[in-house]
């Protein structure tokens, strides 16, 4: 990641004229090391996924189980703003079930990378339905979107929600509605 | 509009008798140019819709995405008062997803003219569906209305809600459902 | 109303042993006064309504339109204790539709003789259905009595909520749930 | 209720070696008093009732009614511990509309014995529908009780709620579902 | 109270041609009894407070007791229109303190006449003051007047606050401090 | 007022190529008389102050009231937006007491032409200062300004405040700081 | 506390003719065990005081710590009525400080008999004043009393607060506040 | 237990350098004693079960009765970090009714060794079930989890929702749902 | 700023094994654009302030005015992490007022460049207080940094507050608590 | 730590008469792991602060910097139980700065101990009063305690606040309530 090298000369050079320009001197190490630990490469974020759906528990509970707002930064891929997501999961277990913990991991793992909430809600119940194989799983996301706060459009208080379900989440109506009445609370 | 040059002198001379009318020189410039600024032709409308909508991401998301609320100012037709409106938009993209930032700026234009929120509403939603070609849309409007706070009838709380829906939301009562309660939260 | 003019003297009499007895001085005509402004005759209620809903507006928009709390006082036709009703009033239009404004003042309007909440709601719904001839209309008001709240049961919390559909509001389960989860919000 | 004339002595010996044991003093009378007043005979609650539900007003208003929370104080008869019920009253009347005050007077005085929660809702319900004979009837009451604030469990936000309905009510899905969204409100 | 038998005709004849005519049977009766429980002669009132005040207990607490809000209802001299007032008492005791229910009785019982909430603040401090010769004494009122919410002026939020305070109330600035940062909570 | 006769056809004219035109129809008719309702002459302003401020009732309460929040509505001199301010009135009245709505009528009649809060807040504290000949005055404004919140710089939360003392409200530090944690609660 | 073993016998007698009676079989019992566990003779109050304030640790923090809200029940005894109090307790420890659960034990203790409130604010000062020795020691006592609220006077909302300060906390205007602003808070 | 003896000698050791390692002196001991209070074998959870379902009364009431939240604590069986549990009990009884105290009892009591929230949530249901033989019963239970809000992934806000149905609490959609909108409120 | 051409390229490259990385196509421009609209030379600002203070208006109001809360975005110098400011801004004029809306302008201005809330709160202070010359001026600032919401210490409720006096606002202690009790309610 | 490896087998022996059993399986392993991460040595949280105090800015702003609530988890050194608490630090530099996140990192270090709540805000206040020589510095902690919410005492709301203050903080009044103003927000 070379090029937040020039950051720094870059900051200085443009506010040469200012009192402040001195707070940006080891500006692009810092920034280089807080990228390196946020956002991570594929193979860093495929790795922490096994890691956390590694292990599961015998458990015969075959109810629903909601799990949120988990709470996860990510950056929009346009504009590199960051993105805040508010995530409620929930399945319906066949047999064993997953320590409570691991369903955070799995959806702050998904967050390091810039990516767009429509494709966030989609990976995060892909993933989540292929390891575990449930009996039905729902993923609903509310976020608050960067590139609306702060910029052009100046809309403080926009919140978007996307889902995705699988299995009997998608298909029986009653489930649906169980899970979205927890989750939307 | 050359009818505002005349505000100032009309200020001026209806106050003669008061201390505070100084503070009207320069009024009808000051009027005349935040005008030209907030309010817009119907040519000056349609090209930023078009330049919000000119561009479009592929995605295979083909659930609902819901985004709001929008704060959205025009004027009402009748007495030409300050209208706020809160807007929730919801879609079922088919492929393709529109950059979230679009929608308000979409919803901001169509405000851009005094105009009823019946209208509105059902402009908007008309707007987004000719575009989009969504698999469904859904638009749910809440506005304070000048009208009736500040003048005659004095209902200060009052608000008016209105709706446009089309394809899925309009014929899939599952769909109008999950629209509704997300939007009406 | 000269059973009025009588107060004045009566309190003075009564309250001849007391301080505060100056304060009652011209309170008969004060009292009568009001009386006359917020009390209306039916022929007077009437032609307010005939006003109000004398001009409505070509539009195509066909969907449910919600406006309220709209806030009324009344008094209790029993102890002539004010009361204070919030009304929700929802239709859908054919054609045209009314200003915004003119739904407050025809609810005000009825508000204007001792009235029980059952009636006023009845009353709303039937003038709004007979002069606008909607697809569907609703009336929905939540009342505070003073009868309740400062005589004897002293049930300060109590709220009263009444309700009147006609059309496809009172036939289409749908439209029913639509309308009662905007008015009850 | 001889039986309360011992407490005074019984607390002036218990507590003969503490500084505050004079406060007791005409605890007795002052208890007798108001246990006379707070808790009835069954004839005096029957009286109450019938009073209140003496006169009604012809009215053809024929949609729902739901007036609460009213607030009445009863005795959980086990520990003779303090209850707070909510109560909410529902009907749909056929022709006839009792006063409002009334439904607060009948649910005030059958909390006028010690009684359980599930069989005071039973008896209001029962009550008032030999009594109003309505098309249909609903009672929804939750609970606050003393015996498990103050006493051993100790759960301080602890709610109990139970219910009772009858005819449309208990039949149609409809009105008992438009019954719980006001009165769960 | 003779004046109030002719209300019901009153009523009768002016809403002769309406259909919610009927409920006005039996009005005045209802109107008469009311204002005898809610409205008392000035010797009632004071036989009220020399009972509430008639007991007090030795007890050698000797800081500052605030007790409140006490919710009043009283009448608006000027347009006998309820007024609702919201009353905190403060004072400090000096050897013996009045039971915790007393002051409400005094607080409500001076409110059962129609009365300013200057004189009525005024007259609820010098009685308190009066008869039980505190160290120091302070009454904080605030009132919403149905004058200015129902009536002309239509200001539904408007309070009003007044005060009187007595001995080391009014003298001393750190007990002044004390009784207002708790009855202004 | 000529200057609105040609508002209609000039916003005819502007949107001649929108269906929703047809809703101007009217609007210079409307406008104009909201305008002469809602915007007095000075003359007008003066007339009312004088009717508000003509009465007052002899009454020794000698401690601080405050009135408010009045709901007040102005415009802004430089951009003609609509200022919503709620104003805070106290006094220490030496002798007589104003009725209670009568600060109201004030406070709303000097919002009745353009004028900044700094204005507004001055010009009402120096009319009642004059009028009433109090012990001490003191005002309170906090405005909403629609040329901070729907237009440039798009600050939807800014409240402005402002205030004017007079006597003992300026002078002595203890007055005014009960003044103010009243008023500002 | 034999005078309760004829509780059961009164209320099966007086309500004999009621179907809710069997209710009451074995309420002596059931009331005699709970009254034994909630409250304590003197000796027994006593004892657990001493438990609690047995152990200190060693400790050189000097500033204050203000622990709260303590939730307490006792009666009043004067109609024996369950009273809440949220009691909050300050110190300035010299040297020692106490474990944070034993102020809460001695506060719950203390309540264990029935208690005016300003009798027990003082003896819980006075307690932990001697045993402790702080520099200086602050108690505030705000109460919810059964007495005003399920009876006669029927004042829902009504708090009594009662405080008692020691040493630096009564002497130091400074340390009062800061007590004061935290424990009120 | 005996491996808490050494836990005092380990913290001493570990923080020998430090200022604040008096304060271990007697925890192994205060450790024990409160884990023995708390957490309890298999038979001591199963006797307060049988003591607490020993008991139950007649009652015609056969509609659903909802308690709850309850409080309970129990440890992760993972990390044996504290849980929070908030659960809500329902059933439908069928001729007789327990004392709703005894619902909290048998709540807590389960929490009282280490256990997962669905296992928790199951063995709840389970036990109702076996000893009332209802017609219907639900367990919802959301839980706070130490281990996600003080451990690495630091997800404050995250909770947790299970829930058991059994009966017709699963097979009556209509009771479910009823069930769930009070559970969930 | 040729450095940002890269961007899109470096994150192409670094998610080449990524289904979502098509949406980096565009980036460069895209955050080019932005901040080339958000963050400004020291010139570009210094000539929006110019704008922004260049007219005033005479006005004889000489007590204080707060305005606020202005909403200002800005990026921690450190690690370019947007941080979002609540800025109140407070003066007493002597002898001309500033435009209401030039305040928010100038603190917007001053935050489009990376920048320390420390710096940005005295440049704020230090701007006015040369170019209007006022008898007092204070800056009250409450800011959320990104460094410590999303990234290593994870504090997500921290606020941070910082403040700038000058003139009478630094030296006259009541004009500084009025000042902080305004700006920090 | 060894002690920890016999707690799997002990809970195994305890429950082995339990279906939850299983769960228990690596719990040593696993509590061992989050007892390293969680609580430190002291040359751990040593060497950690001065990491976090090692590096400061420039800058001349002096007056008063308050930030937080950071977050803090700790154990009690008496039961081991969890406690959390608020931590607001302020302070005023003289002439360097400290990046925000740094007094976050400190206040988060000296919690990785089991420690007094009394104990931990003295350690706080002079472990930054030696590394930073400010004009001044504040500590401000409210704690929620385990061993009072949990376990015997069961004060579900209790807080516990604890301060220490250093030079200009604790000898100049002004700056102590503007520290503690902010703070106790």
């Amino acid at each position: 990641m070379d090029v937040f090298e020039d950051i720094e000369g870059l900051l200085l050079e443009r506010y040469s004229d200012w009192g402040g320009k001195e707070q940006f001197k080891g500006t692009s190490t810092r920034l280089k090391k807080m990228l390196g630990e946020m956002y991570w490469t594929t193979s860093q974020i495929d790795e922490e996924i096994d890691k956390a759906l590694g292990a599961s528990f015998e458990e015969s509970y075959n109810q629903m189980l909601v799990e949120g707002p988990v709470s996860v930064w990510t950056l929009c891929p346009h504009h590199l703003l960051p993105c805040h997501l508010e995530v409620q999961i929930g399945y319906i277990p066949n047999g064993r079930v997953l320590g409570l913990s691991k369903f955070s991991r799995v959806a702050v793992a998904l967050g390091r990378r810039p990516t767009m909430q429509e494709q966030y809600s989609r990976e995060l119940a892909d993933t989540l339905w292929e390891r575990l194989s449930p009996d039905g799983l729902g993923v609903y996301v509310v976020g608050s979107h960067g590139c609306m706060v702060s910029r052009g459009v100046l809309q403080k208080d926009v919140r978007v929600s996307t889902s995705t379900l699988k299995g009997s989440f998608l298909d029986d109506p009653g489930v649906r509605e169980e899970f979205f009445s927890i989750a939307r609370k």
